[in-house]
């Protein structure tokens, strides 16, 4: 496949990332024997997208309080729940995302724990977090924080005693990574043809729900818009139906991300009226995928991470097709603001 | 001013919507006294995001547990902090907002209790909630709805020992509608010059944070794109830099929304880089705003307010200028999907 390496990606996936079960596991048992008031998923960008299909697995599995908010917010915004007893969970794949590290110092000075995954060691995060999970590459840094997140959070879910399957469930992780190739390998040719039929279009709606608003949020902002510099609107299916469908004409690409959680029936909804009025419907479904292994009742956490997995190949197409480099930024961290 | 009727504007918002006031202090006097676990506000598209800055202020402002959730996801992701302790409320102009009563109907059913602010009489969503406070007119909804929410919210906040200026707050709330007629009355060649200016521009940015977040994804969804047909994406300002910035060039019409609260040096930060950049830049600041007799310090506050009234005043000009009334509807509850 064009751009991946699929050894490399093992190796660093499957591999080097269960390698970190024993010192997660080792940070979460250690914090739920003390006790702890509430988790805090904070970060910026990407890593805040990322931290959505965690606080709706919370939500929507677990009693634990928990507050997912945007770094450089949080900062100012005195957050009246959060206090010397909360959990703050941050990632960044360089380690020097300014508002993360800030937001990192900000919680561990009023008293709280601060853990972090960060892929680059040696790094400002990495340092100033109580513990750090240092993956150590930049490459398929994503797939791994998001298998390493699952581990975070259901073991949190399981000292809660809301989830006696965390055994089970730890061992499907460790499946994950040959999903998520298997996945890749199906889809690849349907990126590419993506990425040639949508070169020259100007503007796309994301429309995604549940676990996987997270994603939508975070394609169009920073890969369609950052990355490609290609209009795109994430809207939650829930509210497609609020505004944003009065757009939809017979050429709008529509870009439906289907997972499979409680929250399917909403996409669903809008695959019905936008197969109607478009004939650039995209729909991504994780049902398509064979995910070897799996059970059927875990099957809907993953699709987190395999459909992250399965875009990130449409990036690579576009970043072909449309000769322009991932890359490449007009701004950011090019200019002071 | 076009299409503002000021005496019934003072009459509905200010004479009537204060009128509430005693009905608003029994039903969450009661529920204080009762007790609650947490509040919900639950709405879908306007009526969700007009939710957004009163989950804001309680989040910096109070202990209180507090989650906005969209309808339609709130019925079928099993949220675990919802119990027949929580108090749920809702807003509705038509009383018929399909997923609004469904979601009141969920949550009477498994025994929280509910409470609604409805426009039109005698509708679903003001019959089957616990406590419905029925404002009688549509017109002026929106800024009467948002005149009672601060009523019930400080309330609750009031009753948790962390509100004591509630009765200066209150008298301040009464002064509230003739501050909104002063602002709309001083923005108003504003909101034209801007239509005028505007009326072929094919996409906007709105960003904004903090308690004007809501009004931000609001206006862009609900009024520029279902109301108006233009493309809108919102953005938080906190979130700006990680993506959408790249797509600003010289003539990308780029509209902020300042407002007083804690988050304004996240709104200064995207003008400041969006003053190198674009030359279609609004800055809309309630700063600009007498509001008079409202205290320094409650005027973040009622930011949110002054911010959506002055937005309005932009709606109708816009209709006037592109011909295209703000009535006008290709799908919504125009056809089953």
């Amino acid at each position: 496949m064009l751009k991946f390496d699929e050894a490399l990606f093992l190796k660093l996936v499957e591999e080097e990332g269960l390698a970190f079960r024993g010192q997660i596991e080792a940070i979460v048992d250690g914090l739920a024997k003390r006790g702890y008031s509430n988790l805090f998923l904070i970060g910026a960008g990407g890593t805040i997208a990322m931290m959505y299909p965690y606080e709706y697995i919370l939500k929507s599995s677990s009693s634990i309080e928990v507050h997912a908010e945007i770094a450089a917010e949080f900062m100012v915004m005195n957050h009246r729940r959060f206090s010397k007893d909360s959990v703050c969970i941050f990632t960044s794949v360089s380690g020097t995302t300014q508002e993360t590290v800030a937001a990192a110092a900000y919680c561990k000075e009023r008293g709280a724990t601060t853990i972090a995954l960060v892929a680059e060691p040696n790094t400002p995060l990495a340092e100033i977090v109580d513990h750090c999970i240092t993956t150590g590459y930049e490459k398929h840094s994503f797939d791994t924080f998001f298998m390493l997140l699952y581990m975070v959070i259901f073991r949190f879910m399981h000292h809660n005693n809301e989830f006696p399957e965390y055994e089970q469930f730890t061992k499907e992780v460790a499946l994950l990574p040959r999903a998520i190739l298997d996945a890749v390998q199906a889809f690849d040719s349907q990126a590419e043809a993506f990425a040639i039929r949508h070169k020259d279009t100007g503007y796309h709606m994301m429309v995604g729900a549940g676990n996987l608003w997270g994603n939508t949020y975070s394609y169009a902002m920073c890969i369609l818009e950052e990355m490609q510099w290609i209009h795109a609107k994430s809207i939650h299916a829930a509210e497609f139906f609020h505004g944003t469908l009065e757009l939809v004409v017979e050429d709008t690409s529509v870009i439906l991300l289907k997972g499979e959680d409680e929250t399917r029936p909403l996409i669903e909804r809008v695959e019905r009226f936008a197969e109607k009025i478009t004939k650039q419907l995209t729909v991504i479904d994780t049902k398509d995928f064979a995910m070897p292994g799996i059970s059927e009742t875990f099957r809907k956490h993953f699709a987190v991470s395999i459909n992250w997995a399965v875009l990130s190949r449409i990036s690579v197409y576009l970043e072909q097709e449309r000769n322009h480099p991932l890359t490449l930024r007009r701004y950011y961290r090019q200019m002071e603001y």
